[in-house]
């Protein structure tokens, strides 16, 4: 994987994607799939709901970080099981033969078969509406994967894959960030 | 266009899809694109990043209420277009030829064009995050239309169209809210 710049962080996000948060809590690696994301500036800084229903929502609370990693569509399947079963009796990492490989400034690890991993810190968590606020301090990408479509959750139980382009960066050229 | 029931609503916000937010605010309607979404409850709760930096932010805080009108990607070059120019020196339903039709429960106009029209209070802005939360209290899907795919941003400039669909339902089957 290659170290992929925080500034770049809010272009793997911004289309909504369905991502995987990896906690470290106890000595113990959890992963729960989330599809309630938002982003909340180009500096690397996100949002997602969760709340006392979610076995990782003491994790994050108390270590205040975890990792936000984007599967691509490859492994959307693994990705719904993974958000339909309990870290409360199963460890994910093994149980769905996913690879984790140690971050480089939270203790929670990366999933080495993830197209995008975000190392990040809890900045704030509004209780009222169940949202926690991320600041990505790290990012990895892993440029070599064939497959980078991301993909997007209905809410139904289906989803929709990234699929085709279009390209209005003439009309959106004086809005863009520089760099971007 | 047919009415949505609201506990229907989370499904077209969920995948992340570009959105038009319609104010009216000093007689004047206004419209903006905004990418940076998010859902909060399966209750047609869901919440957006903006700020003072944008025209319609005021319209939001004085008045508390809007459209979120989601336009399928036939419309794609048009909400690039809406969120390249400012409500303050131009009239956007005029220039993009868009149709306003009279809300039931707002004071903001629907968007004939739009697949989707939301009806919403703001209720609540986290000054902090610059965010808005948002309550749906009524929604309408024009199911007539041709093109009912909705389109992401990258945020470079760039976009994508709902592609491949994955059904996983089976899987999901425990977790999905009645009647979804």
């Amino acid at each position: 994987m290659k170290k992929l710049p925080l500034e770049k962080v809010f272009l793997y996000l911004e289309r909504g994607p369905v991502v995987l948060v990896v906690t470290n809590y106890g000595g113990k690696n959890n992963i729960m799939t989330i599809t309630w994301t938002g982003v909340k500036d180009f500096d690397a800084q996100f949002f997602f709901t969760t709340g006392n229903w979610n076995y990782s929502y003491k994790a994050l609370l108390k270590n205040k970080e975890c990792i936000v990693a984007l599967p691509a569509a490859d492994l959307a399947k693994k990705a719904v099981q993974i958000g339909s079963c309990s870290g409360a009796d199963t460890d994910k990492f093994s149980k769905f033969a996913l690879t984790p490989l140690k971050a480089e400034k939270v203790s929670a690890p990366l999933i080495k078969e993830c197209f995008i991993n975000i190392e990040c810190k809890v900045i704030d968590y509004v209780k009222k509406h169940n949202l926690f606020v991320l600041q990505g301090i790290a990012a990895h990408i892993d440029e070599k994967k064939k497959e980078k479509r991301l993909f997007h959750a209905i809410g139904d139980g289906t989803f929709v894959i990234d699929g085709a382009k279009l390209n209005f960066r003439k009309i959106m050229k004086d809005k863009l960030p520089f760099g971007v």
